[in-house]
């Protein structure tokens, strides 16, 4: 066939194969869904139109759309569910798409999820008041699109790793994410790490795997 | 001669033109700096290195050197000085050399300047602790390099204008200063305006204009 | 909510926030509108389509749309005016919906706005005919695209703070507008500062602030 | 003073703030040093060259120097180990200084580094082979120079976070690690965060705190 | 006319000249392609749509479309078959449609194809299952995108030529494949080189020189 | 009104301005164009769409339309020609919409225009065949996309300047122009200058000065 | 050997092949210079240093260093002069290397030169001043780094062709003249046409070319 | 050891791994030379200086350097030859040394090599005169910087491969090769793939795949 999943990923790291949309018909995409269900694990189709969507139903009629983040979905497994929590955060409106596949993400994989929304730094008392929230997560996931400072400041208010994910939200020299992304990548904050444009994800698998070594121990 | 000096600028603007060194050999910037300074006015050299200064020294023995800031500058002139205050604030020990530049072109041209040191978003506690101060200045430069978050936070504590200069320091995508100043252009801070890279002169010269401005009202 | 509204901001520079519809779904948009409107406030809305200004006409029936400028406006406050004059300049014809994003936004927020059109340097006794008008002016903001020569050339005609705003004019090598920035943020004249491509509305802003730092005086 | 230390930073995550030594002075990297010291934590400045180190030795005389890496340490507080182990891998033999910055910080701040080098993609049989090792970490940090490959292979073999680390090594369009970067940042493997080229030290920063919230729970 | 078509170029190689659709009207397309027709040689149009398609058909109705390919081929020529056995390899199921391209160039122009699909390196085992085919081939077309790894790794699992065809898979920053395109350019595996963005064609317009070169042997 | 028209390039230059079309309204286009229209030259609007000339004519009945070059234009004066060969030369059919805007372009001001089309470099003898011709001319435009290489061949065939015209053909890294736009500023052949991307017009331009500038003596 | 030395551009447009040492060892210039002065022609090397001029005098004992402007020249034929008037204007002091390189090629080849020296836009009066000078002029060079504004400004001030050349001048985002020759590309005047950064040579090679055209006649 | 050397590589393909000095100290270089040069291959270190074979002639005394080329090769195995002919063809003198570095290449690997040197394109006549001697080879090499025009042109004058080398000649907008490399990645020769910039290695190592598969048949 014209796809190979790779099973194996699920034996390696408890999570398994996750589809990436963008680049397939809407055809291909279902076949590969409906092959990575009949395993039984949770399913996840990033970057999905409604086209992708409506092939899917068609032959896993489980599956859900979350239009905001682009993102199918299909709950059955008894995915193991990690006592790790995750803070979501989004510097403006406008990266909400972002912080949702996030969000969805880390929730399907098992974890609690916190969303604190719009809390840019250009009125940084929106951000001091959520201190306390903040100081509860094992993680924490930093949304943000423009100057990306976000997680900059984030990075110095707690003492876990902070996973930067620029936005494409912005316009002139925001470069569609680009500008947020270097921005992140040259943080002051050590505990930033950073991944690519929009990928919120790849954000999000990252912190499921981190509190799931922290169960393990 | 090789040089046109426009000295129609004091006319228009009450501050003189000001020597770019860095472009010059030492010979051509004495010239220059002692034509201007026989028109009895304060004279200034950026981007001077210490060749550029003996050779000025030479020609006009009452020039100092600002070896940190890399400007010449000679006081003699009853310059006007104006009310204003103008806050020079930078992120870290890395960007004194471009703040001084500023601090000495704000003072020069006869602002009250005020210098905060090291107060970079990482560690944001050491920002807030400034805020009473900021609140006394008329307009704040902030200079920053790497992700240069500063202007965004700092204009979100204020009310005036915020000159935001991007530094050439970090290292690998920090890009010599262009993520600084990609990331300021696109501050969600809207009284953010800014300048090239490293051109702290010029940020002390518009913030001269606008307290001047408020001078003559 | 999706969105919390930086009300601190009109105590600190007595402008109200300011929304950026661009990222945001006709729906939010209005919503936020809503809420600054109920605080009493002129409220401003930039970079609105069509669809942004009907959903925001169902909330806030008093609102107006300015399709040049994708603007949308609601003024109702005693705003204080200030004695200060903007002049708004544009290069060439194809400028002109940045500079009307300026110039309804320093009107908005109380200044007396100036209106200089297709005045670019290739014909350069255009613009010097306009000298006596431009000695009025407090700041001026400069809009020009393809080469964004404009604001050198003024910068030397006026002795007050010149802001440039690139625009995305141009074609080619014009590059979307980052031609002109890159050209403005190394103008030769020193009193000229920089905002984002087409960010006409953060131009004004800070114009605002100068002018109004004038009248506190 | 020049430097505003962030004690707070010990507070918040049980790890030191560590000195950025390329855009400071040897005396004051050696000041800052010094003031670090006092406070009984162990010490870290990275990017730090022989005369960095000279002055710093001066101040604190147990101060020792890693020549590859750049880096300066001193160990005197007990420092709490974690069970943690950190795989630092690079994909050849020029990627070892970077390798050794993430390395020396790894061990400095408590955990259990395990060095594996010269596995380069290109002859993938070396970097299988060291399947066994590579499973028995808690995260994996990857440098590479070049196209930045090692990553992706490395997030496929193991199910813990792989932080990658682009390296300046190469030539013509590496562009000193833009290449290995851009690369990283487009991985297929899901569980791999990106940092600055050449910053190993970030890379370590987080695979501590990675490492210490498993020992916490 | 408007086209000089290079007739010598069969001459020269043994390979006819190709179409390049993308800039032309379906007109002058279906000109061009009736002109190379009527020499008896086999016909290619790449980069073709539906419209050039349809006015191909007209002119020559023997022609035939591959969608996914976006190619137009004509058959009749007793192009004499060569041999070498060129393997068409791709990353991932959205690089079909170059690797397509090149399978159906490589097959037209006389040689055997090989196609292998989705055996990206994030899942090295689904690579390395290939071995013994890939042994088999002459010449080796490695079609991929996003981080464009998967050159390196082939190029050190065979002993002859690896023409590496960056494709436009991905998003952020694998800019439409400008990262892949790098991170190929920068191949540890030696026996590596490289074609445009997408270039299917290319890559196996040269791979069938190199077979019909052992031939003429 | 909303734009100054500069009369006095008339005088300076005897070449009247022309309008750029691609950034107004149809409605700004034909005011315009009718306003320089009744000044009783030539007129010629470039980059104009099928709804700019819709909107030209009503105003203006006479003027025509040209849609592969996008130009519009009125022959009324009695624009003095003079007796230079403009060689318009292009290197694959895809270049032509540029070659016609400088043909009409070069035409319309009173040249002498000879056309060269589909001489690429990959089949020098194509363009051997027309040194002769080639040789005629005063002066040579020489557009090409892609790799831009034509300019170079060309300059090294001809005694006389060329003018390259990089055009926005290709796919890939051929960057909308860009590419072929570096690669002729890098031209071996020191006869050659260069225009933006796809600005058939102002080679045109200034090949027409060139040609007057020799009646005139 | 390793030089094959373009003798017939002589003939095809009575300029001499010219040297361009900046690649070449001393010994390889040397040789070189010594075979084209064989043929007794004026010779001409560029961007050559003082040794590679210490090379050339042994074997050419007449030859000539222009240390500012880099040139090695050597005059001997009988070159013939042409009657136009070839203007090289400068922007600032600092453009002055260019400027010469410019002037002594226009020299050497046979023209009349005029130099115009440091008359960049932000003082406006400088250059308007010049405007009798300037138009006695046949072509125009304009050499400007920083934001490359003069030819704009120029371009719209003569009737004749204007070659841009943009200086490495300048700092930050000057990108050592990739600024200026952006801005020049996208000059609103339309007799302008570009070279590459620094390329003095090349404009006074064209200018050159233009005015002997004009002489022909 | 800080290296592992892949001996495996000899056996796939019949070459030995080559060494990068360039990102090495000496001392590694030369511990990694001794170690391949045991197992009785020919060996070769490519960017090596001065200090690297004084290092390596210490431990291997039959080592040799070749300064243009910056390589140490040791001769010593009956590296079997292969009777193909690879042309190493360069655009200009200063192109040389990475000519040298794939002739080198070619010749240590057990190939012929024709050296043809200074053909750059914009004195075609030059190039078209060794057209006979080209038809000779079963691969052309192609360097050249600046514009990168040659292999275009080269690639219509052959039947074979050739493979494109751009080399780091230049100034200005050449950018380190950058320009070339763009330029031949665009070729419209389809018989061309490319290298990374200054990568005369890599060419010369596919160019003996080529031709010993030729041989094998
Ligand atoms: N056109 C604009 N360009 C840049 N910033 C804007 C613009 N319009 C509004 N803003 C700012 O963007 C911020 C709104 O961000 P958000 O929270 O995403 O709505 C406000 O603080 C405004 O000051
Ligand atoms: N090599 C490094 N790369 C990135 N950040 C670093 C590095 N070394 C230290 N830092 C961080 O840089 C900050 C120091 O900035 P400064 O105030 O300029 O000394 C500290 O907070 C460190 O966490
Ligand atoms: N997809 C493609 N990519 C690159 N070059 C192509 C492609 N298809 C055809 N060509 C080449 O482009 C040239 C045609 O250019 P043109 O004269 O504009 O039709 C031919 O010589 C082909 O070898
Ligand atoms: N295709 C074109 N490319 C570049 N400049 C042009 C073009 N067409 C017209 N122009 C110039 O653009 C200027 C018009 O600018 P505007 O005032 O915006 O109409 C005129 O002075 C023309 O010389
Ligand atoms: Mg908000
Ligand atoms: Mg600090
Ligand atoms: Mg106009
Ligand atoms: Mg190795
Ligand atoms: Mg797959
Ligand atoms: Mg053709
Ligand atoms: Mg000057
Ligand atoms: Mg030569």
């Amino acid at each position: 066939g014209f796809a190979k999943i790779d099973h194996h990923r699920t034996l390696r790291s408890g999570l398994p194969e996750v589809i990436y949309a963008a680049g397939k018909t809407p055809e291909q995409t279902a076949a590969i869904f409906q092959r990575i269900a009949a395993s039984g694990v949770n399913v996840l189709a990033t970057k999905a139109d409604a086209a992708h969507f409506a092939a899917v139903q068609t032959l896993v009629p489980g599956a859900e759309y979350h239009a905001l983040a682009q993102c199918i979905t299909l709950r059955q497994a008894q995915q193991p569910r990690h006592e790790g929590t995750i803070a979501v955060v989004c510097a403006g409106t406008s990266d909400l798409p972002v912080a949702e596949e996030a969000a969805i993400t880390a929730d399907l994989f098992g974890g609690n999820v916190l969303r604190i929304t719009d809390v840019g730094v250009a009125g940084i008392h929106r951000l001091l008041a959520q201190r306390p929230l903040l100081q509860t997560a094992d993680v924490v996931i930093a949304c943000a699109g423009m100057e990306g400072a976000l997680p900059s400041v984030l990075g110095g208010m707690v003492g876990v790793p902070v996973i930067a994910v620029p936005t494409s939200v912005g316009y002139g020299v925001a470069f569609h994410g680009i500008t947020a992304l270097l921005s992140m990548l040259n943080s002051c904050s050590p505990n930033t790490t950073v991944v690519n444009i929009d990928n919120g994800f790849g954000a999000a698998y990252t912190a499921t795997l981190i509190c799931r070594g922290q169960q393990k121990k």
